[in-house]
Order: C-alpha cells, then sequence, then structure tokens
C-alpha cells in the first residue's frame, strides 16, 4: 500500500503512521518529496491487514493499495480462458458463442414450449425464463415459483436446451438447484454474499448479473465469493448500469466485455434485453456485444409480447428472434467464432 | 394511463390499441392532437392490469402510468406523520430527532460497551452496531455474528439504549429479531425482497436503508413491501447515492428527506457516516439533515477509530460524537424539535 | 401536451387550468379518471406557448409534451440518411466508414507529418489533430494555435487526407474555418449554443460531441441549433459518458448509435479513444461501433504514445493504428460496409 | 507522483521507466514489494513535466499525482477565507450570508421592478436576472438581451441591490460587464475556459457555477483558470449535478459546501432553484445549505411563477420568497451567522 502524508507534518507525526505500519507487519519504505511524504508500505496486501484505517488518522491525506483485492477470478491467477459445460453438452468459455434465449417469466405451458421450441430450432443453446421474479413494486406479477421450474425442466426435456433461472432466496436454493443447470443471480442481488455463497454451494453453473450502479471491480469480487467457496462455473453477466439517460432504460457498458476478459479468466455474457429495454435495439446490441469479445448472449423472447407478463417492451418476437440469429451468423464469422 | 401513439397510425392500428385497452377494463378515451394521437385509460391501474405490455405494440410511442405506484407507503394514504416506539420508550418519527450511533461493526465487548455508555451519556437513544457485515471482498471481516449480537444485547441491558443491527440473511432472521430493537436492511439488499418479506414478518421496526443507485421512487415501492406484509414500523434511510464524484465515496442526497416527507408518512433517517464516507464531513452533513427535516441520524462511532476493522474513514471519535451533540443543539432548536 | 392534475381537486381549480391551456392557444380535452383527472391539450406544441409553466400550478402534478423537441434534425422530417462531402471527395454518411485519426494535440511538423502519412497509407481518410486544446488545469499544454492550424493544412496538402480540429472560441471561428475542413465541437463546449451559431455559420461540416452528462435529446436539441442556423452538415460523435466507473474514464454509450440512427437523419461518428481512455480498449470499442451501425470512427494515433503531450495513455502508436485497421476489415464486411 | 509497475516487470523494463522519471527532471525512488514495484518521483508536480504520459508505457499500471493540481484556489495557498465587495458595499466571504434573488429571466421592466422592491425589502442584497438564456432549444425564449441588462441596471438604480446576470458569449463580455456587478458563468460553460478567461479580465467578481457532471476538483481547476488571469473575486456556486434520480431535476450536492470550503479559501454559494428544479424544494434546500455552511444563496423569485417564461417550476412568488426569509433566520443564527 502506499501512504500520502498531508503537507507539513510533524516528524512525531510522521512516526507514529511508520510504527503503525510496521506493527502491521509491513516495512515501510519512506519517501521525503518536495511537498509531501510518501510511505510505500511493502508486504502481501492479500495476507496482511489492511492499511486502510490510516485514512482515520489526522495526518494522513490517503491511502492507495497496490495490489489488486481479487485473487481466484484474476487473469494473473488463471492465465487462460476459463470454460465449463452447461446442461449436457454445451461449453461456455469456448469458440462457440452461446446463446440462451426465452421469455422473461414463465406465464404457461404452451408459452414456454412454444418458445423452447422455435428458439431451439433457431439455434439457441439454453433456455431462460424466470420462475421466481424480483419486481420493483409488491403488486406485480412474482412469478410461478416451483410450477415454473417444472415447466423449465419439461421445457429442457422435449428440447434438449439446457435452462437458465433466476434464484431469489436463500429458501429456494435447493428447489431451484433441482431443476436448473445454471444458477442466475440478478442484479438485484449481486451484491447478497449470502446468496452467492449459498449458490456458490449447490456447485451449478453460476450466471452472476453486475449490479446497476457497481464498479467492475465489485462485481469481479462478488464472483470472488462464489470461487472462494470452491465453485469455478461463473460467467459474468453485463446487463446495463444506471445512469442519467432516459432514451433507454439502462446503458449498457459494453467496454466491459473487454475489461473483464482483460483482468478475469471467466466468461462474459451479455444481457441486450435489459442493457437497453428496448425490443427495437436488441440487434445492435447483440452485434456489438459479439464484435467486442462477449461469450455469449441471454435474449428476452417472447411468442407474444405484447401480452408478456412483464418487461414487454424489451422482448423479441418467435420470429424476430429467428431473423436475429441470421443476422449475427457473418458477425460472428467476422470474428473467428462458431 | 395515457398512451400515446406514434405520427401516422392508420385507424385500424388505433382501433387495435383502443380494443386492448377495453380488453384490460379500462374506458378508453381518444384524442386526436396535431401531430400524434393520445388515448387516455381509464379506470384504477391498481387493480386492473397493467397497460405497459402496450410498449411493445409498434403503434405505441409510450405509456404513462398516471397514479402513484405506492399505496400503503404514500401520504395520501396516511396523511399524518407515522411515528412508532424502538425499544422501551424512545418514540421514532415524533418531535424528538433520534440519534442513533455505535461502531460500524461489533469488535470487542470493551469497544462495544465504552461506546455504549458514552453514546448514551452524550444523549443518542440508540446503539448501532454491525454483527453481521456485507463486505465487498470475501476476505474482509464479516462480523462476529451471533456473538455480536449477544454484545449488543449485553450493552442494551446496561445502558437502556435501543439496538440496531443489519440483517444480511434469511436463514438469519430468527435470530437477529431475537437480540435486536430495530432490523436494519442495507443499501445491497434494499431491493432483496425476500428478505425484506421476512423482516416484515418479525414485526420488528426496520430501518430500510435506500440503495446506491435506487430511485426515491423504487426506495418507497421497497417500504411498500414491508408494510404490504402487515408491518407498519419502517423508517427510510438515505444513505447516499453513486454518482461520479470521488472527493465523497457517495453523494449524500439531502433532497430526499423534504421528498420522502411529502411522499410517504413515514420517518426519514440520515446517515451521514456511509454519505459521505469521511469522518470530518459528517458534523456538516448531520447539520443539512436536521435543518431539512429529518427525524433520526443514524452515526457511525468507535473508542479508536485508527484501529477500527471496517470503514475506519468514516468512524467519530467518542470525543468527536460528543462535540458534535452539542453543535446540533441550537440546530435542533431552530428547527423547533427536541 | 398532457396536464395531469392532482388528486382531489376542485372543479374551479381544475376550470383554471383549462382556461389557461386555452388562452395559450390549444383546445383543451378533460379525462375524469378514477382517481386523477388528465387534461389533453391539443395543439402544434411547436408553434403554440409551451405550457410547462403549469408545473409551477399547485393544482397540477405534471405537464408532459407529446411532440419531440427536434425538429430539422429528426428522422421524420427528413427520413432519408444525410450525407455530405467533407474535404475534397470524401463522402460521410454514406456506405463506406470513414476513419479519422491522429493526434490528440499537434506538437510539431515531424509529428505530424509521420502521423499524416502513416494513417493515410492505412486508409484514412481525415486528419484529426488539436490545435487549441480545452484543458483541465490551467497549467497543463494549451495547443500550438495557429502555428497548429497551418501544420495541419501541410499535412492536408502533403497527404491529400481531409482535416478535422477543435474549435474553443468564438474569437477563433474564422482562422479555424480557414484551415480545416471539419470544425469539432469538444465535449465541454456541447452546450456552448453561441459557439454552435459561429460554427454554423461557417458553412463548414461540424462533429457535435456529445457532453459527458448530455442526454441524447439534449444532443440532438445541441444539433438543432447548428440546422436551425442553415448548416445541415452535422456529425454527431459520442465519446462517453461519465458514470462512477473508474475502470475507463468514460462510459462509451454505445446504444447511442442506433438511437440516434433512429431519431436522426445525421451521421454517426463514435470516439473510442475519449471514450474509454485507454488504448487498450480503442480496438475492441472499434469493433463495437462498426457491427451497431457508427459511420466513422475518431482515433487518437500518434508516432510516440508515451511522450504524447496529452491524453498520452489513450493514443495508438502508428503500428497499432495499421494493424487496427486491419482488424476492421472483416467486421466491415460483415456488416455491409466498406 | 508515484508509479506502480505491472507484476513480473523485466529489469530492463523498470529501468526504462526510471530514465524517464530522471529525464523529465524527478528523482526516482524504488520500492521493491511483495507483488509490484513502486516508484516515486520526487520532484515538484507543479514545475516538472506531468509523468502521466508514463500511462501509456505497457509496463507502467498506474500513475497517481501526489500534489494537488490547483495552486491559487487552494486553502494551502491562502488560509483565511477569502472575502470581497460585490456592488456597493455588500461583502460575499464574511459572517453575512448574502441573499441574491431575482427571476429565472428578466422578462419586463414591470416584472423585473417589482420583484427587485419585494426582494430587497425582504433582505436580499443581491438582484439576479437572466438577459442572455441557454436553452436547451433554439426554439425557446433566448433572453431580452442588452435590453434585459438595461432593466437590470435600471432595477439596480432604484433599489440599490447589487446586479448579478450570465454571460454566455466572448462578444457580449464588454457589454455585460458595463451592466453588471457580478457575472455569473452558469453549469453549461463551466469548462468553456476562453469565456472564463475572458471574464477574469473585467475583473469583476465572478460567480462560477459547478457543471452538471463536474468533479469537485474540476470545478476549483476552473476557478483556478481565474485566478491564474489575475481575478481573485470567485464564488463558486453548486447548482446539482446529474444523476439517475427523477423525482429532483439535479441532485443538490450539499456536500460540496464543507468540501470546497475545506479545499479552497473561496466563498460557496448554492442554487436551491437549479438544484432541485422544484419551487416546493427551495425553502428545505436553503435551510440545509445555510446549516452547511454556505456564505450566499442564489434563489429564483418571479412575481407570477404561473407566467414566467422558463423555468416555471422552480421560481417562488414574491410571497414565498418573504416567508422564506423569515424562516431562514433562526437557522441563521443558529449557526452564528447574520
Amino acid at each position: 500500500m502506499i501512504v500520502v502524508l498531508k503537507a507539513g507534518v510533524a516528524p512525531a507525526e510522521e512516526k507514529a503512521v511508520i510504527e503503525e505500519i510496521e506493527r502491521l507487519g509491513y516495512r515501510a519504505h519512506v519517501m521525503h518529496g518536495v511537498s509531501r511524504t510518501v510511505i510505500g508500505a511493502i508486504g502481501d496486501e492479500n495476507t496482511h491487514a489492511s492499511l486502510e484505517s490510516l485514512n482515520a488518522w489526522p495526518q494522513v491525506e490517503n491511502v492507495t493499495p497496490v495490489q489488486k483485492r481479487y485473487k481466484l477470478v484474476s487473469r494473473e491467477a488463471h492465465p487462460e480462458d476459463s470454460h465449463f459445460r452447461v446442461g449436457k453438452d454445451t461449453i461456455v468459455g469456448g469458440r462457440e458463442i452461446i446463446i440462451m434465449a426465452g421469455p422473461c417469466s414463465v406465464e404457461s405451458e404452451k408459452q414456454l414450449m412454444v418458445t423452447a421450441e422455435r428458439v431451439a430450432a433457431a439455434g439457441a443453446k439454453v433456455l431462460r425464463g424466470g420462475a421466481f421474479k424480483p419486481r420493483t413494486s409488491p403488486y406485480e406479477f412474482q412469478g410461478l415459483g416451483e410450477q415454473g421450474l417444472k415447466l423449465l425442466a419439461k421445457a429442457r426435456e422435449a428440447t434438449g436446451l439446457a435452462v437458465i433461472t433466476e434464484l431469489l432466496s436463500e429458501d429456494h436454493v435447493n428447489m431451484v438447484a433441482e431443476y436448473t443447470d445454471i444458477i442466475q443471480i440478478g442484479a438485484r442481488n449481486a451484491q447478497n454474499f449470502q446468496l452467492l455463497v449459498a449458490a456458490a454451494k449447490t456447485g451449478k453453473p453460476i450466471l452472476l448479473k453486475r449490479g446497476l450502479s457497481m464498479k467492475i471491480e465489485e462485481w469481479l469480487l462478488a464472483a470472488e465469493y462464489i470461487l472462494a467457496h470452491g465453485n469455478r462455473q461463473v460467467m459474468l453477466c453485463e446487463r446495463g448500469i444506471r445512469t442519467f439517460e432516459t432514451y433507454t432504460r439502462n446503458t449498457l457498458d459494453l467496454a466491459a466485455v473487454p475489461i473483464a476478459k482483460k483482468e478475469s479468466h471467466l466468461p462474459v455474457v451479455i444481457d441486450p434485453s435489459q442493457g437497453g429495454g428496448r425490443a427495437d435495439l436488441v440487434g445492435a446490441l447483440c452485434k456489438g456485444a459479439i464484435a467486442m469479445g462477449a461469450d455469449s448472449l441471454l435474449i428476452e423472447v417472447h411468442p407474444n409480447p405484447k401480452e408478456a407478463w412483464s418487461d414487454a417492451a424489451q422482448q423479441l418476437s418467435l420470429d424476430g428472434f429467428e431473423k436475429l440469429m441470421k443476422e449475427l451468423k457473418p458477425l460472428i464469422a467476422a470474428v473467428g467464432r462458431v
């Protein structure tokens, strides 16, 4: 860590800082500059106590860590791209760009089966569908619950698609893990650390959405919780951050794709449906995501978006999805993927 | 709801929208304007199905609700200020500005008891202290757990202070409720709706922090979850939102005080410690909060901030807290409170 | 416009609103709903006075315009894509994706000439280079001024590239217009309306950067200032908005490309250098921009980024630029452009 | 400056960085840590060339300045509070809290004179009023121009109030300076450095608004432009920053008051009208500003807000202003000011 002292600090105050640094097991290295004194604290920041409490000392201007705070998720720790199987034979993180598609919410058997068949035929490998829905208002549709999970399992059986669904509660962790191939942690729960740990322990692959105002570093640290609890099968999913712009529901931070892939070995997924909140933007956002290196796309598709029970404005129709899949082909080829 | 059609929509497309509005139980009222057609959908938005799915219709430009989405928390539903007892005889939401103070984390019996005695002597009515800590990194101190709760209970017994502590997990809800007087829901869990419902059912007063990028409407809707599950004893706590500014850890949105009090009947609490992330700003932020109508302050105080195990930079010392309490007196009087 | 009244408004208060609406030349259309009254004000919002002053009336909850505020820039007004010539024979807004490249600042004849020759050879059509630099601090390098403009003109002569440079001051407008082919309005001046009007009057093509916290609607309205003053040759340039994320200098809002192209007929340019603030992200951001429909890229290139006088971290080397141009080829082909 | 190298950098690459640091006139001080090497560059950052270009070196992880970038505005350079005269005998920055009030736009002689008389009678010392208005749309009212300035001068004569008005263009600088006592630089021009310099040279006191997404450091550096051009009479005005919240037009960052007063010696002004965009919040925001140490308030007041030509929703009526002035008295006394 690097500790910068305020201008004009007395020698005794400087000495006190040095003693504290050494008390915590670091070696202090002092540099007297022109207007400020800087102290390097040499020692492993991941095994020694943090020096951030020095921020509370009146003679200290600031304390800056030098090492990255994440370990297991970092590219330094694992230079190769991670890849792993989801469902029977789909590999995420490999050369193939994996398309996950399906309705925002599971609404009925018919709605789900029709969607599953059509998205499978169009090339999707994973079926998405919410059985438990986190809704801003308590008066909105909250999902079909276990009945929805059963329909997802049925659609898997019929189509061979793997299944992804959101886990909202520690109380549901066993139930959800029983039915799903991938556990989704939603943006609102991205720093619900207890839920992350509970999900990790199922051993299932996990798709971790970035929170609405989460820095990339925090997102990687949330993933670190999962790896630190023994589950290395994590996908990082960018789904838009909250800004002042109002033409879109969120601002999809596509730069997060190359950054996450540089900092980490984990596969990166883009959610263009939540990311823009508008069906008419989904196509362009998918294309951008592929061009920038995303490993997978998570797309909302509904047999009749006009009557969807949630997020109607951002769901593609079945025909719209088929058309999009065709449009993506040349781009996928252009970036050397399949 | 108000439905605006796109320019140049054909009569048949307009008719289809009208039929959908009527199918969902509203009465449609059409206005043909100069360049757009606007359709008012007349009917109770809280009992009829939402028309937001019309956003997915190609001929529709936008759909705007007319009614507020929250009911039980709204000032319309309950014109008087809400107030309720916390602990033995402290009333939150009345004329008295209630000071809650204590360490970020419970670290040891000595640390907590010293703090409790001093903050009580200085005028605090509630003791804060984290037993379960939501930490960005899995390698940071996660709290003492139940041992911390026991220490809080012991401090309550010794001082008569009520106790507030954070609930992180549905699995802990009974344990936390057993020891605490107020359940705190942290910013990262502000839209963890399962946790809100579990906390609501304990019947304990709940302090609900606003999430880092939560709109005020969403914060009120999160409170609505608690009231809708039968618990009306909710305090709204503003603790800073995330912006681009870096001199402060967060931007404390003090305008949220008068807005929350105008929209809702619930008491409003300000957390100046998280709000700025800097001990040297706590005093000014407390003064602003009082001047603007806050009912309560939640202040981090530590016997030795320099050695705090978490959030050292934002905790006041015991002397600093005492001094602050004296400085607040004339302001409290100036706004006609005690 | 649509005027929503508060709940429980008395008939006389409603009547007063109706009279004001009619006084301003609109026809009022009243809808009594379940809990609110909504009044449609029918009339052309672009020729009648605004009703927004009704927001100040106590009985009014809100006023919402129905029409778009921009006209000349809108796709409705001009359904075809705009395209126009810059320099001798380069068309912006056509099928060809135009690459603009060059140093952040013009530093010396050698630096500029070497860069111009190499970027021209690699396929760029426009040379960028700042002669007047808007610097956050008064103590930073402010540009070579007219000498820089002369060097740009010399480089144009030597290479045939068109030239783009930033206009900072109304006082420089004639001088800058004399030397440059495209006038750049920077993010910090995006709502400096006097400068926009002065630039418009030169008749030169104008590249208008989006401000750091500008909504897309405001950006289009700033462009409207230029068109309303008789200059239709405007390019809209997205260069990153300011958010809380710190891994990047700005968050490049790539969704702005499809939105701007849907709302407006003007060509859209992406600046991946400012957009991320990191040379290692420029390649990925260029690819995303092309995939999402950008008409042009504005890329910072320097013969020796390590010694650049400004923005060193985000400039590509000459070799880096050449390599990037090759990498972009398959993507450009994949989206059907050249 | 502090230069952190990447993990695993070869000795030759480290040596190259050291040589560059020394080439630019700093002394290099190397610390080999556990996983990273840190190099302190000792020397005055304000007189030596910046090392930020090292950010472009592949072996460098980051470069952090140690010194503050602003000098003349800093509290270090000028430990006492600055204060100066505006108009005939009003001192800004002293013990008295100076109230500036008046309409958003000057609309007519009657409107301005009535307002001036009433705000003077209620205790305001400065009359505000826009003669040149920066409007988002070219089709909105742009101000009365010089006629508006003449009306302001007339109101000054009649009431003895000092006058503040916004400068929008370098072309108007002499004209505006002739009529006004204080030159206002608006939020949209806060980094229009040419305008800052032109305003500085008039020798008039300047009120510098913070830009909508300006960091406090950038705001202070914009003020530094004015001081560096020989004008020390600068007031810093916070007027709200742009966030995702929609209940308010902007988020007033009241923490900017204590921070600006800690970092700088300049007086700090709060604009509660722009800051919230709602007349019903102005009172609460004024109270917060006073409690937190603001030296002055800039309040929009209109004889008939319902018919204002701009920003109707945020202007107080004359009665409302009088009432507010009375309510502020006890708070002003409570903070020991007059």
